[in-house]
């Protein structure tokens, strides 16, 4: 680690005094990208792992706010709309020697860190967003930022693959609402292609009558005048969310 | 304020230095009786005014067992199953001055009391349960519980009408599965005796025939053999929930 680097590690320690104690958030973002559900990680400087995009809330801001600053700062992200999915209160959820390991090696004394150490009380959120492939490297904790398909994910930090998985199925029962909003898919599409993005959330195939029907069902879409030319041996109708 | 009582604060007020900082849980604890949708209050000592059952997070607790402790203590109630529906974290959610001249008022000194006049992050929780009468007054802070129907409450402490409006938009969001689960009308219920369940949490009429059909589709509702013998003049099937 350089100097600076050193530097501006202190300089985020010491923030620790202006943050609520012992809360922080923690953001699952999903997105869809070569037919894969993807959630964005970081490998946070010290962690030595990767982990959900997180931070913590200044005494004087807002829990959301302190959720949208973090992921904005981390992963370059602004504006997503962040639901809450869960808060992960275990009194024995988190533990901190690796952090307080690296933090030693660095040079850094027990007071600098300290509060660090503590348990907390993580708020989730989650969202789901379209593809974006820039993300943001200015910050020192997060030295690295990458999206990783769901179902092959790495080991994470404490209990982040527990969050993972209870965002995932809040978003699978909020699917509708969720893909109506996003615009995940380029406008407009084929049903063949949402039932794809259905089926990817959901983790499991779907019958495609079945699903057109309840797809129509919902009157969240609208069904295009023009036909799909890419080719097909039959041109199918082409849809886009009202 | 008897020599005793001020004994007990100030005994609870000792407590905080074992709490997480800033952090709070929040009971929103809903039922039906006499064919209104009661949620349950208290009038916690110092504060004068109504309040949800509410509490503090010890530092070796997880955020869930603290919440049923808190409910368990302020009124009795045991095993209730506690859903999360919302994170209360403004920044400004609360002004402590009446609580703050309360405890002045009793002869507390500052440092007391300092920790309880902080910015608190609250942790909401909901339940729907069957009625019960009895309501534990051995907690020092809550001198008052009552069941108050939901649609004229008294004016509350903080923020807390919004978390009954917002418990009460996510229990309306999964009333189908909380009603089946929470057995708050004695078994065999008519269909009406149903629809009214549904219409007082609802706050709005159904169609008798719409809603028959809708419960039925469920498949969570069992058909007796036996029919109402309550003088009707068209006897009505009974059902249970399986």
């Amino acid at each position: 680690m350089t100097d600076q680097d050193r530097e501006r590690l202190r300089a985020y320690l010491r923030k620790g005094a202006g943050f609520v104690p012992q809360l922080s958030v923690d953001c699952v973002i999903f997105t869809y990208h070569e037919q894969q559900l993807k959630v964005l990680l970081v490998q946070p400087m010290g962690l030595g792992t990767w982990a959900l995009p997180g931070g913590f809330v200044a005494q004087q801001q807002d829990v959301e706010a302190a959720a949208a600053e973090t992921l904005r700062e981390r992963t370059g992200l602004r504006e997503v709309p962040l639901h809450l999915f869960g808060v992960f209160g275990k009194a024995d959820r988190q533990t901190q020697d690796a952090q307080r390991a690296f933090f030693l090696a660095q040079g850094m004394e027990a007071h600098e860190f300290e509060w660090l150490m503590k348990r907390y009380v993580s708020i989730g959120y989650y969202a789901l967003v379209q593809h974006v492939t820039e993300a943001a490297d200015g910050s020192l904790l997060a030295d690295e930022v990458m999206w990783q398909d769901v179902y092959s994910l790495p080991p994470l930090a404490f209990d982040h693959a527990d969050m993972v998985n209870q965002a995932l199925e809040t978003l699978r029962t909020h699917i509708d609402q969720q893909v109506a909003q996003s615009r995940l898919l380029p406008e407009p599409f084929t049903m063949n292609a949402l039932q794809t993005l259905y089926e990817t959330i959901l983790n499991r195939p779907l019958r495609r009558n079945n699903f057109q029907r309840r797809m129509l069902g919902l009157g969240t879409l609208e069904r295009m005048e023009k036909l799909f030319t890419g080719g097909a041996h039959k041109a199918p109708f082409l849809y886009r969310f009202l």
